[in-house]
């Protein structure tokens, strides 16, 4: 019996600033769910791989241009779409939302950065599949140093810990955190200090990149 | 344009059993890679979800029934099959060999365990599949407990010592090791006692079920 089962791929983006995490959709601009919100995403190219498909749909739909995304899961419930047999191989990433300018095309009619606790409804499986990727956001947080793209060059010690207590949606005991960030070697401690609010200066930060690659390359164990 | 991608799955099942870690290979019937090994897999069925397709497909070709198989990994570069663009969306599990009998069947001339450090020449991309199965199983130590299936009900705590190692494929701290596992909980210390050797009788554990299956889906981390 002939196969007839179609292949697409999505792409979860997060953006991640200062205390917010916003996700990336797109209004559908044909059917189904036209006019409802989607991850970004299509069908694959017969020629092209699987990375080449999820950034060529990421661009051409929102303008958005990135190489680094991670392959999150396949989602393949043989009724996940009206259209008929079609698997989906997601992907996610995190970036810095201004460094991207956004503007919808193809098969979007619009685009826009959403807040994760603001979501509109979504198509299709797109909820679970954000789910995921949000969890799998969180548990990376265990095993990758982060931070590297996403705060500025210099930053005070409380815009990493912003971060971190932002991705896990949840307190954390700060002292600790400190300890063990800096028992990672992945921070530089400048000479420079900051003024923010009524607090005394407060020291800058830098990551110090080698040290923060090998151990993305590695992988950490952090517990949190 | 026609999208002409076809859709399989692949299973890559380990077997622990004291010190040892194999891998369930069949050797194939047809071509392409006529006579040569492989890990078990085949085509989706149109109506079957992908879970269902892998168990299927391995059933069918080693006699195997396992439902608890987790996603690995899509495979999806364009070249990875002579016959034309096939993905693959890849499985794996980890069970004790002696709670199956295996027999060829279906697209499989033979079926057998190797053990991973005497592995035969494979078909396809399936080495790459392999390395990356081991280095996810390997990483699962890290933040899930491990050994419920793979043990015997009570066994002295110098059997779940050898399970880590073996999986590490490196020696390990062992009284770090002891207090850390410990410290999970997830153990219950009876007061049978076991000799081995010529060293002193050592207490026998067992698994805390409740526990253990709570940690599996609350997650760990593990620094080991």
């Amino acid at each position: 019996m002939e196969q007839s089962i179609k292949l697409s791929v999505d792409a979860v983006v997060f953006g991640y600033e200062s205390g917010t995490i916003s996700v990336l959709l797109i209004k559908r601009k044909y059917n189904p769910f036209k006019g409802k919100w989607a991850i970004p995403g299509g069908f694959v190219l017969n020629d092209e791989s699987l990375e080449e498909a999820v950034e060529r749909e990421l661009r051409e739909e929102t303008g958005v241009q990135i190489n680094y995304l991670e392959q999150l899961y396949t989602f393949g419930n043989p009724k996940r779409d009206p259209r008929g047999r079609i698997i989906s191989v997601a992907y996610f990433g995190l970036v810095h939302p201004n460094a991207f300018k956004i503007y919808a095309s193809t098969d979007a009619e619009e685009v826009h950065w959403f807040k994760i606790n603001e979501l509109p409804e979504l198509s299709f499986d797109h909820k679970e599949i954000l789910d995921l990727a949000i969890s799998r956001l969180q548990s990376k947080i265990t095993y990758e140093p982060l931070g590297f793209e996403l705060l500025d060059e210099k930053f005070p010690f409380s815009d990493l810990e912003k971060l971190y207590t932002t991705l896990l949606g949840r307190a954390i005991d700060r002292r600790n955190f400190r300890k063990k960030i800096l028992k990672l070697n992945v921070l530089d401690e400048l000479s420079e200090k900051v003024s923010k609010g009524s607090g005394r200066p407060a020291n800058l930060f830098k990551f110090n990149e080698k040290r923060y690659f090998q151990l993305k390359k590695d992988g950490i164990v952090f517990d949190i």
